[in-house]
C-alpha cells in the first residue's frame, strides 16, 4: 500500500520548488503560430520526461512542429496514455498587465497568489503541476503505480494538423494501453468542477476574395476609390458572400445541410444535463468572458444544450485594404478572413468543407478561396469507465460533486485516442483553477482560497487520481 | 509683348535644375495621415513662394495640419487663385520597386525617364513644375503677367477637413480674384487630355461594431471561439449590417433616399458626353488600374455616365479580430471599417450622413458607430469661361483637342472656390503625364515620348496658359 500521507507531505515540503518549476516551464515561450520557442520548449519537456525515468524519450518529427513520445514503463499492471500540448496561443496585439512570458506571481483577488503567463491555464501551468505530482510519487515510493505513455504535441493551437501522423506511428503501442488520462486545473472560480466527456471537432480555414481570382474589380493592387463608380469591389462581394453564410443574427449557419449530421443529445446526455442544470451557473462565464447576454437570451438548460450541441461558424478575424492610421481613399483588390467551424458528433471536417464550397459555388462565389488550415473530428465517451470514476472519486473525497458535461464546447483531438482504431476510455481532470485562455493576463492559481485549490492541493489530487485508478478493478 | 520664345529657351536651358527641384520637393515626405514630414514640407513650399517674390507668405494654423497663404501681387489687371495640396498618401503596406521618397529617375517604357515617388503624380511633382515655369517667366520677364493668390493645404488626402477654416479666413481677398487656376500633368498615357469641370464631393468615415456598444457578445476582449455556441458575434453583426448597405453586387447603394438628390446630366453635360464618347478610351484605365471589366460590363457612353454621375459607397479597408499570422481561435469583440461616399451634385455630406444613420437605426443597428473623418460638397462649373478657354487654347496649340469632362470621378474641395460665396470660374490643366496615384510606384514623366509631354513641354504649357489668360478680354 502506498504511503499517501508521505507523498502529500513531500508535495507540501517542496512547494517553492514546484512553483519554480511551473515558472520555468511558462517562461519558455512556445508560440506555435509564430514558431517561437517551440524547439526549446520541446527540449525542456523531454528533459522533464527523462527526469521521471522514462525509458524512451523521443522527439518525433512531423511535417510541422515536433511531437514527443515518452514511455514510463515499470511493468505495472495498468498502462495509461497521457496527452499534452506544449504550445500556446500568440500574444501579439494583446495588452497584458504583466509580460506574458515572465510568469509573474501576483495577488489577484480573491486569490493571494496566481501566476500570470501565456499558457498558465492553457495548458502548460497545470501540466507542470502534474509532472511535479509524478516526481513526488517517485521520490517517496520509488515508482509510479501505473505505466504511462506520454504523447505531447506542439501544434494544438494550430488545430493539431500533424498529431494524427504521430499517433499513427505509435498506434500499435498505444492500443495496448488501458485508458487515457489528461490532467489539468478543472475548477471554476467558485471551486466547482466541470468534467467534459467529449470534445467538439474543429475546421479552421481562411476565406479570400480577390479581384485577380474573381476577374472583376482591381486585380493587382488597391486603386483610387474614385474608380468605385466604374469598378466592382472585392470587399463588397466578400461581405455579401459572408452574409449568405449565417442568419442575420449570425447565430444560425445557412450553409445547406450544415446541421444534417448533428446528433441530438442521447438519453444518457439528457440525464447528465438534468444533473448539470442544478449546478450550472452561467454567471461564472459572464464574469470570466465579460459577456452580459447569451444568444437569444437563453438561460439554464436551453443555454447548455445550445452551447454543447450546436456546431458554430465563427469569424476569428477579417482584414483587407487600408487598415492603418487615418483614411486612405482606395478601392482594395482583396480581402480575407480567418474562421472556424466547431463540429459536434457526427459531423466531419470533409463534410463541412465540401458543404461550404457547394454553398459558395451555388451562389456564384466559385472564385472565393477556401484555404483549409486545420481540422479534426469530434469525439465523445462515457463517464462510467474506471478512469472516469477514478477522477470522480477524487473530487468527492474533496467534497466536490463534479458537473459532468457530456461534451465540451472547446476542441481537442480526442478522437485520435477515443475513436477508431484505438478506442480507449478517457478522462481528464484534477483540482486547480485558471482563466483567460487565449486572452490577455492568462492566469493559474498558486494559492487557493478554500474554494479553489492552489498548487499543493492540485498536485495531491493528481496523486489521488493515479492511485484510485491503479487500485480499481 | 512677352518674349515667349525666350522663356521657352530658359526652361530648356534649366532642365536639369528643374528636375532637381522636382526631386527635392518629392524627397520631402508629407504624409498627412501619419503626420510625417508635414511641417518640413510646408516650410519648403513657403520657401518656394518667397523665392517667387510673394509679398505675403503665411503659415496658417488650423485645427489640423497648417495651410499656406502666399500673395504674388505685381498690380497686374487680373488676379488668379491657385490651389495646391502639399500632402501625400501613406505608403505603409505597399510594395515599391524604388523607395517612395527617393524620387528615383528611371526608364519606364514607353518613357525614357520618369520620376518614381509618392506624390510624383498626386500631386507634388507637377506642382513643382508649375513653380519652375513661374520662376522661368520671372527670370526672363521680371514678373508674372497676373497676380496670384496661392492657397495650399496639407490635408487633401484626409479629405480637407480644415481647408474651409482657412478659406473663410481669406474670403474677402479671394473674392476679389478673377478666376481659379490649378495646374498639373493632365495627359493620359496616350497623350490625350482630360479636363474636369467639376469634382465629386466626399464623405469619409469609419463604422465600428463592438460588443460593448451592442451590449451583446464579448464586450472587453476577444474570447475563446468555443463561446460562439453561446455568445453573439459583433463581426457577424457587422457583416450583415454592411450587407444591408448595398445590392448583392456591391454597386447599388441601398441606403434609403441615397439617390434622391442626384442630378441627372444637364443638356450641356450631355453635349460634352457626346464629344467625350468619341475619344474616351477605357483601355487606358484598364492598363493603368489593371481592371479587365467594368461594372455591369458597361462600355462607352454608359460607362462614362455611370462613372461621372454615380455616387458611390466604397469600403477602403476592414479589420477586426485576429489579423496576424496563423490561426487564433477567438471570437472578436469588435470590428471596424473605413469607407468613403463620393457625392455628385446636389448631394451633401450632412444628407448622406443622416441617411446612413437612419438606415442603420431602422434595421436595429443603433449601436453601430459612425465616426465622420472628413467631408465636403461636390461642385461643377462651365468650360466656357476665359480661364477654361486659356487652357483649351494651349492644348490646341499643341495639337490636342481636349476631352472635356463635365465632372471628375475624383474629389477635391473645389466647392470652396466655385460655390458660395466666392463663386469664381475655374479651370485646371497643363501638359504632362503621371500615374499610380494612391498606389505603389507612383510616377511622373520627365522625358516625354512624343505623345506625352516631358518636364520641358509641361512647363512651357503652364507659361502659355498664363499668357493666354492674361491676354484674354
Amino acid at each position: 500500500m502506498p504511503d499517501l500521507e508521505k507523498i502529500y507531505r513531500y508535495i507540501e515540503d517542496h512547494k517553492s520548488e514546484h512553483i519554480a518549476k511551473v515558472q520555468e516551464y511558462l517562461r519558455q515561450p512556445s508560440i506555435s503560430a509564430e514558431n517561437k520557442g517551440i524547439r526549446e520548449c520541446a527540449d525542456l519537456l523531454m528533459e522533464y520526461y527523462r527526469k521521471l525515468g522514462c525509458r524512451e524519450v523521443e522527439l518525433v518529427e512531423t511535417e510541422g512542429h515536433p511531437c514527443i513520445w515518452a514511455h514510463y514503463d515499470v511493468g505495472a499492471p495498468k498502462t495509461l496514455i497521457n496527452y499534452c500540448m506544449y504550445d500556446v496561443q500568440p500574444v501579439a496585439g494583446e495588452v497584458w498587465t504583466f509580460p506574458p512570458f515572465d510568469a509573474t506571481l501576483v495577488e489577484k483577488p480573491p486569490f493571494k497568489k496566481v501566476v500570470i503567463a501565456r499558457g498558465a491555464f492553457n495548458s502548460k501551468g497545470g501540466y507542470r503541476m502534474w509532472l511535479n505530482a509524478l516526481e513526488s510519487i517517485i521520490a517517496v515510493e520509488g515508482k509510479l503505480p501505473v505505466n504511462i505513455m506520454f504523447t505531447a504535441e506542439g501544434e494544438e493551437e494550430l488545430g493539431s494538423p500533424h498529431l494524427e501522423q504521430f499517433i499513427r506511428q505509435y498506434e500499435d503501442q498505444l492500443r495496448r494501453a488501458d485508458a487515457v488520462l489528461n490532467t489539468g486545473p478543472s475548477q471554476q472560480i467558485d471551486g466547482s468542477i466541470r468534467m467534459a466527456m467529449g470534445a467538439k471537432g474543429i475546421f479552421e480555414f481562411e476565406l479570400e476574395c480577390s479581384g485577380s481570382l474573381w476577374g472583376r474589380g482591381p486585380k493587382e493592387f488597391d486603386v483610387h476609390s474614385s474608380m468605385k463608380a466604374a469598378a466592382d469591389s472585392p470587399i463588397w462581394r466578400f461581405i455579401h458572400a459572408l452574409a449568405s453564410l449565417t442568419s442575420e443574427d449570425g447565430n444560425t449557419v445557412q450553409i445547406e445541410g450544415f446541421y444534417d449530421n448533428v446528433l441530438p443529445p442521447s438519453e444518457e446526455d439528457l440525464e447528465l444535463i438534468d444533473q448539470l442544470e442544478k449546478t450550472f451557473n452561467p454567471e461564472v462565464w459572464q464574469r470570466m468572458f465579460k459577456i452580459d447576454h447569451w444568444i437569444d437570451d437563453l438561460q439554464g438548460r436551453d443555454l447548455l444544450i445550445r452551447f454543447l450541441y450546436s456546431p458554430t461558424l465563427n469569424i476569428q478575424g477579417i482584414y483587407g485594404g487600408h487598415i492603418g492610421a487615418g483614411s486612405k481613399t482606395v478601392l482594395p483588390h482583396k480581402v480575407a478572413c480567418k474562421a472556424d467551424i466547431r463540429l459536434v458528433p457526427k459531423m466531419t471536417v470533409n463534410e463541412v468543407m465540401s458543404k461550404l464550397r457547394a454553398h459558395l459555388d451555388r451562389r456564384g462565389y466559385k472564385d472565393i478561396l477556401i484555404k483549409p488550415l486545420a481540422g479534426y473530428s469530434p469525439a465523445k465517451v462515457s463517464y462510467k469507465t474506471a478512469i472516469a470514476q477514478a477522477v470522480i472519486q477524487t473530487y468527492r473525497k474533496n467534497g466536490i460533486e463534479p458537473q459532468i458535461w457530456p461534451i465540451s464546447g472547446g476542441s481537442w483531438p480526442m478522437y485520435l485516442y477515443c475513436g477508431d482504431p484505438i478506442n480507449l476510455p478517457y478522462c481528464s481532470g484534477g483540482l486547480g483553477h485558471g482563466g483567460n485562455a487565449h486572452s490577455p493576463d492568462e492566469y493559474l492559481v498558486i494559492e487557493g482560497d478554500g474554494k479553489v485549490a492552489g498548487i499543493v492541493e492540485a498536485e495531491k489530487s493528481y496523486v489521488d487520481i493515479l492511485y484510485n485508478y491503479a487500485g480499481s478493478s
